[in-house]
């Protein structure tokens, strides 16, 4: 399976509103007077100003809502446990999964006999799964069979200052490689829509030092020329 | 000075995202087969389904951003309590306020002879806050005299969820006047873009019994037919 | 395996700073003078009022750190969800899972044949695990086997206020049955220690009217009874 | 008027909370083994290494709770603004401030004429708030005339995560004067409670590069001694 994320709504004028309330905080006029003078450019150009000094408040003010699919449970366990978002998952308690999709890691894929294994594995278990619902476990119970491996979909909402740290974190080489991906697709998704506000996304060393010391991965020029794009 | 409420910008297609999220929940396909099926009928009869169930997590999909001007400092002390909201305030550090417009309560505003002496109390307090300035003091200092009836301006974000929670608490009639009136207002602008996901907004006693107990304004009736308008 | 809760630590004198606290908001005089008039039987009954009023902002003062080993991934999955909390929790990227522990539900304990299907699979499956760590891929990959019945252990901190709202969701009869029993049991181990805080704590009936509507378990008596305790 | 701050109460132990729940992210044994191994000293050394890592979500785990009485309103109001907080305060609403206490800057306080323009300009003020509530204005509205500088009382709650962070921002130097000032007093009465927590807590100088770019204060070295002690 691959991972699939689509922009599903986000707030509108997503930039326009981020730079008309960042003025205000420094603004005798009101917001109308100030609406009046926000060109495209001085929009662009005030919120990578924002940025490089760290004044993020105002960026929660555009808020993005993501449709994800094709990824596993292993991932959403990681990924709820960001708490400054919304989210809407798939049930297992409630949705029964009879064709049992899955997520196979790239380590296995690469090697054709322990990929068998796990294949075969899975099977197995789906079949064990399918057994338990047939005698009349109640999904929620048989679910206790089902991997991390299993695909799962979910909806899920960030303001653009969480998602700048969302990014941080997770599009790092550090970072577990399934939610890596992700990253690099939601942010794919984002960047187009609201250009300046995602300018210096990516892993903390974008836009700095890396900040994992010694266990960072040696690779920043690289990594700084793929999220400079 | 009269409280003015501007819905900035919110989530497109609010109410369509937010049925999309719920029903994936307990739904064995994936987002674009829910959002094929998802007629504007439909979309509003489950969302009215979902707020009577009291399952208001799908609600946080849906962001409102409002722009607020002619309210209190008193006001805004108390509504940047609710935490889940960022708000972008003009700040009395960085602006220094010449004109001075300022709140006058309704308590006073009908008693002409203390008005008058709010009135001049507040002028020749907008007096010593020129001369303090005017003789170097920083406007971050010269602050300190400015009046909780002092004038600002702010701008809201809120999802759905969290609006609700904030019109149950403050569109009560036991609710202080100024933050009920912004409430109010709020609820007024927000209700003709998303007429479903606040169909039910208002005071805790639009659906169900008051909340106040021995506190309560008595007046239900009157107030359940004002917001089921 | 069974589920085992311990309160690891929690605020000193819990009630005490509650009661400050909420006496703070409504009092001419300072904290100290505050504290000398608080017997214990002020407080226990102050904080009985506050939380009748549905009051309980200041509630949040006290918390509570469970250390809950026993569980399963299905559980923390959900768990986590609870975004007011503060997690720590044992990680299959880096802890080798060589035993293997696991949560049978109950709806299967009771049915040899089928508990016995679910013991075979979870051991080929453990069996296969193994094999994967041997031939060198990663446990951060080899975890995608892992079921939802893993044991888990996690450190969760909540406080007082969202331990009542957490009480409230999951000692229903309604909530899933392992989440149901692990609340039951972070309230066993909390009341002692909090009797006040927690004297209304349980599902939503505990206090009013069953909230699930035609969803009702319809044991609302003795479940009543149950948390009177 | 001086900021008086008192640690009302913390988690037990809250260093040793920290270090057993990060422990157990990592570890394949469970709490109770942890904390057999876990001398004082190994406690300090490790929880000082997790905040050199950045890795501080277990320090969420140690909560704890001040006191703060002779603060202004300006304060307070810039204070809630953290919303990973718990917060109770001194109502204007329902608290009737009869001796009217205040906060005087110190830049006012240098200059004799100009703080007793101050003064006056207050203690007038003052006047017309007690002939408001004589004349059968309610509080909640005669304080609308209640100005910035009014002292108030206010308990806060914070975890020691957001307590560093709340430190980083509050004790630069290019903070405000009154909340910076505040924000060191907290500090003073945790930091013996919590030495390793807290061990490289102030403003980012501290462990790092001035994060104020073009805005530094450029007494970085006298910062950093200040906040070694």
């Amino acid at each position: 399976m691959e991972i699939k994320v689509i922009l599903l709504q986000h707030t509108q004028e997503p930039e326009r509103v981020v730079a008309q309330a960042a003025k205000l905080c420094y603004s005798a006029v009101g917001l109308e007077a100030i609406a009046e003078k926000l060109t495209p450019e001085k929009t662009a150009g005030f919120i990578q100003t924002l940025a490089q000094m760290g004044h993020l408040s105002a960026f929660e003010h555009a808020g993005f809502t993501f449709g994800i699919e094709g990824v596993s449970r292993a991932l959403t366990h990681q990924l709820v446990r960001h708490r400054l978002a919304s989210f809407s998952q798939q049930s297992q308690r409630y949705v029964t999964l009879r064709e049992f999709p899955y997520i196979t890691p790239p380590s296995l894929a690469q090697k054709p006999e322990l990929k068998k294994r796990f294949d075969e594995t899975l099977n197995s278990l789906g079949q064990a799964y399918g057994e338990l619902l047939a005698a009349g476990i109640p999904a929620e119970d048989a679910r206790y069979l089902l991997p991390n491996a299993c695909e799962t979909k979910i909806v899920v909402s960030m303001n653009a200052r969480e998602l700048l740290h969302f990014f941080a974190l997770r599009c790092c080489n550090r970072a577990q490689w399934e939610i890596h991906a992700l990253a690099d697709e939601m942010l794919r998704v984002v960047k187009p829509v609201a250009p300046a506000l995602f300018a210096q996304a990516g892993p903390g060393c974008v836009s700095g030092a890396c900040p994992e010391g010694k266990m960072s991965c040696g690779n920043m020029a690289e990594v700084r020329e793929k999220y400079a794009r």
